[in-house]
């Protein structure tokens, strides 16, 4: 029994199988077959390793942005002169990836709570019996106020007139503010970590110089015109009723090659309200929110209210990296010979069922177990 | 000598070489191997290619959120009415994709930094000697005031009450607001851009529909008090103590049929303080956070503080689409082919170790290299 | 007709083929061939399957973070003494993922809108003619101040003084202050869905446990202190002039064991200005931004500017979830067959042109189809 086993064994191990072939001396059937076997191992090498990479895996990053606004904003209203700066014209203020740059406002000083009559153009009335029943989107004392023909509403008085957006805009000035954007990524599989401060990007080079796709495609320093006419908006349009941009921040990478060329490329385009749209985006113009500072005055809580248009700017990191792994390396070349044996499977049709002689070949390749007639 | 290369070039494409094949009439041996074949046959066609879409890449989007709240709110305390508008409910106010729609709150008006007692239930004493040593969560002045038994601080005073939170919420209103969703996804791989204002959501629609599972899935305007049901939760509970909502938007698109069949889901769950969960869901019940007011009275600082109970909305977006591509196919494919083989082995071992006739069946299968006993 | 394809359907069913092949009875071909396939045997089922858990599909998570900030700052400054809560340090302070702790400031209070000379250092002048020209960044009016010799620009009045950078910073007790993190993570292709808040984290541990990377992992509240050190900076450093850290959450997870097993892993590192990074990180040291407070004064509208210098917390969800899957594991199992395909093609190569008695196997291995002369 034992003596049986280690016979086994040693038959295994000093025995090797390999297919008995017939080689077919044919030059259309040889020509034919070698054609698809090159086309394949040509689709093998050329497509999936060369072209598509198939011998790398890949990874996506996870990142954090900072940005930071300089510039400042004049306006002229009434003959007050005003200056904006940083702090009163970005939202939020502690540089978030997502934020609005004000370009355009609508300010109601000095509301308070109490009661006044609507807008006019906004629930007309001609008596009290108009104004019944309370709108979610008003709080009606069920009165109509005589002087407006308008229903009174308790609110935070005067209420805001919105009806006529200042244009050209208030800040058109925003168009010299420059951005700096801060990201960095980490791709957790390669465990590789990256800067939009690469190398050669140091305090002296951000301290002069301005983003141009083409001359200073590294520098992380924009100016919001140039942003907004890259992605195809007016800046005046786009200043006056709002609108959204995003800035597209692009980490395709090949960690094959030395990870110093693993660089950003920023692309911008318009999210929403694009004008140059089909309905869809015409549907939802604009961007605008409503902003309120509140005070004290005489014991009395006052607000002043801000319709903000603006360009809200989303940074969004977009990572794609790759790199050597034996995993799909190994799939591929596997995956390869499997279509190889699909072109072996086309090439015996081709001789089985096509040829002039293939009686003669098929008799060559098989080989029958009973004596059944031979069709 | 180049006479041998051309030779062995012009051999090299004459020539075709094909396995030799042992045709095994046998019926049982046939009908199992035909059936393992087509079942691996049905498997790669069916649950692999037609079911699983292995045909296809995959690819998940990057993409930006807006949101824009909608309605007014009204409280009464003390008999002094009071409006809530957007720009007093919704923090931050500029729409982003996670914000909070306050619905209760706890105001204490008036606060200046001094010195104060702390309330009552916090840091009794009954001496100065139990006020001793400053905690990080208090700044103790060392003092115990006998009016309250409690030690004094240095604080913003007076100190928040916050033992009662109000019950029912002070803004049940909140659950007529609406909420506005502006969403826009481009998948980098396929090069393709949507936004859930999709063909035929125009702004006539918009100005109208509400969001609806059934009647109005595409509605991008949403009730809150739907959303809130929609999540299983109770309004009035959520409102009181405050909870966190997802509003998952899903693009799950398959870009071989035409792009405007790529459109957007939206559903609706808890994210923390369900109190239908279980233990760790409860270890944290509710939302809130502080939030002052700050101004200026008779030259001195003061605020306003809110500790706002509110629902915490997060946009969250989800996103997977598929398109054909030649190489997860041909990966398909071939290894398919490779699990083929696996089938030829199994029915090998079938015929050569199970059969009766499986001496037979070897010698006609394998033939030897020398003149070892035939075992 | 008929009967000639139900013939053919019936051989097609009843017969199997099976590759012919020779079996080499030679010690050399065979150990070289089988340890040649043992290893591709062992590099499947080892390295594919076991290690890199070749039959496992991958899915990473979509989630939501909440934060909240515990804690009571304290400064003094020309012997007034004030305190700072939650609502006073934390930007935004509703929680979110990405937030702001202020831990160092520079105050201008009392700002109004008007004419003022600029800071000693900026736009020094001699005379009226030196102060020429808006630039963008300030808004000159074009008067030269004799008493400081620098130009007079229109804006908030003072302008801020930011030359000198409070050291010690402002508020070092931020280095006892807590933080709370939730965090909820949903994996769509699998169908769970985990919070931080894992089995046994309940209320009552919450109250009173402390993040310790070896004592309580899972515990979700941390001090300032820790994460700061376990980033690798210097409290006070990063206190004085700012920074970014981030906090990652990894949800690294296996579902084919039980779902309690997929527990967070909390890691923390900086993101921007650590100084002991290369030149790169130099470029940008430090993190700052500035934030008003509005207010009325005597019906003038004034403001408090704040330059907050602060630490920046960058919640990271970092996620990558397997599951057993039946596609993969049968790619993987179809391409191994491949390769082990390849393995036969290089015991082949060897067999047919290294070994001395070649021509023999040669002829073993194949039978030609013409009466060419045998090389």
């Amino acid at each position: 029994m034992k003596n049986q086993i280690t016979n086994a064994i040693s038959d295994f191990f000093f025995e090797y199988e390999t297919p008995r072939q017939v080689l077919v001396r044919n030059r259309r059937v040889g020509v034919v077959c070698r054609i698809i076997q090159l086309g394949v191992l040509a689709y093998i090498i050329g497509w999936v390793f060369i072209y598509e990479k198939g011998y790398q895996s890949t990874d996506i990053a996870v990142g954090s942005v900072f940005t930071k606004m300089k510039g400042v904003g004049y306006s002229s209203m009434n003959g007050t002169e005003r200056i904006w700066d940083v702090a009163d014209y970005v939202f939020p203020s502690q540089g978030d990836a997502s934020f609005v740059v004000m370009t355009n406002y609508i300010i109601t000083e000095g509301q308070k709570m109490g009661k006044c009559p609507e807008l006019h153009g906004k629930h007309n009335c001609s008596s009290s019996a108009d104004c019944e029943g309370g709108s979610f989107k008003r709080q009606m004392t069920g009165e109509c106020v005589n002087e407006t023909k308008t229903c009174q509403v308790l609110a935070w008085c005067p209420v805001e007139d919105d009806l006529v957006i200042p244009d050209p805009p208030m800040l058109m000035s925003a168009e010299n503010y420059t951005l700096f954007i801060k990201n960095s990524v980490t791709f957790p599989l390669f465990g590789v970590s990256r800067s939009n401060l690469v190398e050669g990007i140091d305090a002296g080079y951000i301290s002069k110089c301005l983003y141009h796709p083409e001359s200073a495609p590294l520098c992380p320093i924009f100016r919001l015109g140039d942003i907004v006419k890259q992605s195809g908006f007016n800046f005046e349009t786009i200043a006056t009723v709002g609108g959204a941009i995003g800035i597209v921040v692009d980490w395709t990478c090949n960690f094959d090659v030395a990870v110093t060329h693993c660089k950003p490329k920023y692309t911008f385009h318009g999210l929403y309200g694009n004008p140059a749209e089909t309905d869809k985006a015409r549907a939802s113009v604009g961007y605008n929110f409503r902003y309120a500072k509140h005070y004290m005055e005489d014991k009395i809580q006052k607000r002043t209210l801000l319709k903000v248009f603006g360009i809200r700017f989303d940074i969004i990191v977009q990572s794609l990296a790759r790199k050597f792994d034996i995993i799909p390396t190994l799939t591929a070349i596997g995956s390869g010979v499997g279509i190889f044996g699909v072109a072996t499977v086309v090439c015996d049709l081709v001789l089985l069922y096509l040829l002039p002689k293939r009686a003669f070949y098929k008799n060559m390749k098989f080989k029958y177990t009973d004596t059944h007639t031979q069709k």
